[in-house]
């Protein structure tokens, strides 16, 4: 299993590889190798104001029986690698084509379509998996009966609708279908705010770390975050204009759910506007960064320019005493003879090397 | 109470942490336990045209007797943290549960909605506390007898209006609820802009400081102030947005209140252009801040080539008349034996040393 | 007199200080005691087609008579400092309050209003005063038979206009208010273009400077340029959409004027056009200077190390034919005992030192 | 054949010696020399529910008895250097002249237009040969009972689509000439993903390579990447209007079309997805490799740092050591009598050069 | 000559020195001294389908007769210069005040608009002279049996539609005013192409330099032609929309000149594109040229750091045994005694400078 996962997240840094070949049938569903390695797991729950039926399948005929008896239907199918499996579902709900192909082409653009009297949702729902960003998609689609619903692979997002629906005590309004998707695209969104929650905390740490010291790790970090800040702000944005386009779709647009969707887009402005005070947050690390390099350069010169300053000259002063004039001439290099040449030549480096220091103190170079 | 108000702003930086639970049911007010600390306050102004009456009440009941006698009751909750005193508001004024959500998950975006005949508005104020900048959320909600304010914490904002409310003359208008609505986000608007001046004044220093000294502590004050602008900005333009659709309710775009909106949201047109003149004035620093710094290194560097340039040479000249060359050899070194040797040793090196600084001199390095 | 107009540009930094305080009652003018500092001056036209009237009047109730005879009165009050003035105006001319709000607190965004049978504009006008900037706002009411105009502070911008008016063959047209207001409008953005052509001439500056050398001096150019481009930028936007929504009016469009109001709306694109070129052109300007600073500091590590790796290695040669090895043994430096060894020295000398320089002329360290 | 290639290549680059002389006659078609290298190829698929013609020919006028006989003939043109054939196909086809003349001025921007019954559609493919981004341009008539399509350049990029129409048991579908050339556009849509998939991987090398290492080839790299990108870019966003303006065209909102072009056009958006991802992690690259090469400059300094400060005391005392004073003084330099004075030297220089190390190594320079 | 043109250059620069005074009445042509200098130059082409008069006139009343003959004539004034002539047009055509202001105050936005029944048009031309880019403004007006043109200055970009007119077996089109306008602005857009090609070469120039080398003349060749590039966008721009406009003239929706139009719309479309690729590519180059300077700076470091770490260790070594600690005592530098100790001394000498230079050749400093 483990493996699995990670091969499955190696196709998210280069998002493209699970689409059907180019020129194929449109409407052809093709399983990627990589996703056929996850099992295909199938969760049925099924219920009427007073009764509730919850299992997990392993063919998809036995949901017939339930159809029938139940006015609403929620299947869940986690894992798209099981070409059969999707076929016997798009047969028993007449799914469109097209529509399946979405679903398999993971990686699109949230949206909510409608397709006869069968409507089609796509959204992303972001997960943090081995300390990285995974975006996963969610696919659904709703009759008068049904709600279907597609993960790339399993996740326990779903699990306080469970409760809600097997405990709650306003089962009715779970049992209209499009409530039903309201509640699972409101699901999705919020399991945005607890991520964003880890990346605002995240950032603070990069923010002190840019500013403080400027290893070349940070570049990495910062580079890695914006790339993930970018991904959850095309997630949000397209869940965003979903979200408009599902209130404005005719059957709902008349109906109570429009408040409630309406709450729900307001849920991912507010997404918008936090991943944007990010993106402005993270817009000048860089710049922050390079300037920490710089001031490092700065700082480091200062030690040389410093050391080179205070040593150079006495260096010089004793190369000159090191001369080999020739001392019986009386004008040549008469320090050399003094009673007390020597700490005379003391005095001078000392003298020397203290008026640099107080210069380049006085100029605030030992200040940091 | 320090602390509270510290816990309080904590979360102000990762503003995510107040949402009721993802999957939880669409309406639950939750509240949070850092909010639950802030002692909950709620103040009521009733008044007719020539009565008034204002008081602190305990419990939110005592408010059934004046909106039955008064025209207009005004009841202000500061704090958000008593479940139970928010249950018993929203039974009491029979307020929309999605509503009621917004005000407690605050860091809504502002706005102006309208629920069958109570209108819901979301407004956001600034407030400088201890040096930083916090945004407290202003609800409101009002009907054709009432109009109700939440606050997160209590503040003086609404002193202006209190003291209209009891001694203006005009106070026939401020009995209309739609008006007084206006005037509480026309105040909350005219808040800005002392902040404003404010931060003026601190960009002032800043611009001042990345131009002359390069400490990394600017950076920091950059990097803050860019990101207050970010939430000031965010507030001002929802804020006119707010404004926008207020205009455009039905019930005001027919009444003279329209042309004092109108008057309103040019004052958040003119926050904005504010806030945008900062912006793009704060734009720009990072790059001053970084020529600063390189024109320090730059400054050093001359400092190291002076010395070096000046006292290399010397030291070589020093070192060349130490060599051991055999003196008997006519050839081998014949200045040494001069009888002004020395003095011509110091010719030299002052002659090189004075060359070299009159070069650097002559390419202005001395010049700053 | 001096003062008072320095207090005044002071303003202009932090262009907040004048607004009326938060929360007071919408409509209320509030008199800045800065600007209380400026005389307050009235000037007044009146004629018709065959006579013309022109005074400076002390008292407002002199213009009384004038509106009776002549079809046409224009009032131009420059000084915003005296509370009874505008209110004796406010009355005279029964203008809503609202709009004189905002004719005191300056800073408004340029826009053209009505209000009932009065029309309301508030346009920018840019100055020169003391080398630097000033937005003056001009105000503007007018209505069957006035046109009212209030100037921060007075100007000569509309001595031309005054001139056309005394002395033009044309005098029907500017006998309509409206025309006269859009020819008022028209001058105060034609005002525009010399201060445009001076801050032309000004980039050619900035621009030399930033490339050629590098002084600290030019970033504070640069970024004053910037900011009073941005605050000329705000103010052409601001009156293309306020000529806009002129020629938008319901009384103009059917009107021959919208011709005029067009060509007018046409400069301030011209303006506009002109300005953003400026700001391309600026917005490159700090990188310039980056490099600059940069290309310096390369020169100056370039003359360090020409320095330093020309002396070095006959530093270092000294100091070889300096050491003290026993020359009794016959293979310790036998250098030093050589006929011409002084001279070998010298000849290795200039060797190393010619090598070390053809080495970085070839490198092109000496072209500049 | 070669050769021509490299010749049309270089075109790409300053993409516009194409065009008909400037105050050429509209409509006029020019061959540009380069392309007339190029040989030209006509293919033609004709076909009904049950038969099927494919053949390669020479001249044009051979199509004449297909269009009669079959229902729907695809005819291919590649290569657009022949002006006869050009002129031969226009009036066989009756197309607009101003049409022809896009075919041949390569690098329109893609377009759907209608021209009386027959329409035109403008794309742009992408390619990588010699491992370099060639857009070609795709341009394809259709009317009631044919398809036409010019190529700049012989491809396969139609290879599956002759396969669909060849075996597919769809093939009524593939019939209605409207449909077959969305296929083709879906074709040449789809066959962007694998050019992405391969810019993906790229880019994952560039960021490795501008983080850890700073040579200079990154820059061009990370450049010409931009470069790329921006043209996909430009054909992607070119595509995603045409599409739209497709589905908008009277005939086809009518029918079931117009849901494969919805797909074909959410394939657009896909794409744009993508290289908008790509432009942002692109973005910061140059920030990051001048980080890089600042940090480089960085370590080196230290380096120098730690050498000079390491050598230069230790350099000093031995000079000190090296001075000629008088020895007979007693005052004068007594450590060069003592009996371990050498030992003491060296003690003391391995302090120095001990205490030096120790101070770098304390502030973290040797860390990498 | 060459001096007035010289003249007229300079004021390209700060475009604004043409204009009519502030205040002055609208509509009132100014000709400035220095387009004065320029001659004015009036050509003259008439013709109907069998007949075509062309020549060169002085006085502008000559074209009376030629309009009462013919049923289209195309008058073209080249030099703005002389104030009589204008008026004298302006009476002749009957045309507008307010476009003549236009046609005299170069520097207009390109523009189509309709006066009454003649049609006014502005367009800018771009052009190399003297190696600088400059912008011309061609203006042009057309009524039922004229067209009217005016340059700046003489040039040869109408001279293949003269050809055009003289010789083509199309003059029927082109007997109609609109067509021949509409020719005429196909014409200026098409000169455009020449003039970006060339830029496109000049522009794979300066990123060559970029790249490679780092001289200072790079920023202002950078400088330059991103301030050429802005204008050559802002004219492309500006000729966009008044294609577009022109389009929309209802006297040309009805008729097929849409259709050319569009074309021509096309065109103006693709120099946007090619523009917007062109500034894309500028946009990253004083990156690229910063890196430079910066990775150049690297290199000069380098070599100083290789220079002192190589020689400073053998000059302490050096200044070592220049000690003069008494070698009588048996522990003072025995090395000096040795028989070889001279050679030992160069050993260690090659010893650390070899060392050194390996530790350097294997961090990759020679490497560039």
């Amino acid at each position: 299993m483990k493996n699995d996962i990670d091969t499955m997240f190696k196709r998210h840094r280069s998002s493209l590889q699970h689409r059907s070949k180019p020129g194929a049938e449109p409407g052809t569903i093709v399983v990627h190798p990589d996703l056929a390695l996850l099992p295909v797991k199938i969760f049925v729950v099924a219920y009427n104001e007073t009764e509730l039926v919850e299992k997990s399948i392993e063919d998809i005929d036995e949901v017939q029986p339930l159809l029938e008896k139940f006015p609403l239907t929620w299947v869940n199918v986690s894992g798209l690698g099981n070409l059969e499996t999707l076929e016997k579902v798009t047969a028993l709900f007449n799914l469109n084509k097209l529509a399946m192909e979405d679903v398999v082409n993971v990686h699109q653009r949230p949206k909510v379509e409608e397709y006869d009297d069968i409507f089609f949702a796509v959204a992303t729902e972001p997960d943090i998996i081995k300390k990285e960003l995974v975006m996963q998609q969610i696919s659904m689609f709703w009759g008068t009966n049904f709600v279907l619903t597609f993960q790339e692979h399993e996740s326990d997002c779903y699990d306080p609708l469970f409760a809600r629906i097997k405990h709650g005590g306003r089962r009715q309004r779970l049992l209209r279908p499009d409530y039903l998707a309201y509640a699972i695209l409101d699901a999705v969104i919020d399991n945005f705010f607890p991520i964003l929650e880890l990346y605002g905390t995240q950032l603070d740490d990069i923010e002190e770390s840019a500013i403080d010291n400027a290893s070349t790790v940070i570049i990495r970090h910062i580079h890695n975050f914006k790339h993930d800040l970018h991904m959850l702000r095309r997630a949000a944005w397209g869940l965003r204009e979903a979200m408009a386009s599902f209130r404005e779709l005719a059957v709902v647009s008349n109906s109570d759910l429009r408040f409630f969707i309406r709450d729900c887009e307001d849920h991912t402005i507010q997404l918008i506007d936090i991943l944007e005070s990010y993106r402005e947050r993270t817009s000048g690390l860089m710049d922050i960064y390079l300037s920490s390099v710089n001031n490092r350069t700065n700082r480091i010169m200062k030690v040389l320019t410093i050391v080179a300053a205070t040593f150079m000259p006495i260096g010089v002063l004793a190369g000159i005493y090191g001369m080999n004039f020739d001392r019986s001439k009386p004008w040549n290099m008469p320090e050399l003879s003094w009673e007390y040449g020597y700490e005379y030549f003391w005095c001078l480096a000392i003298l020397i090397a203290g008026s640099m220091l107080t210069t380049f103190w006085r100029k605030g170079w030992f200040k940091h």
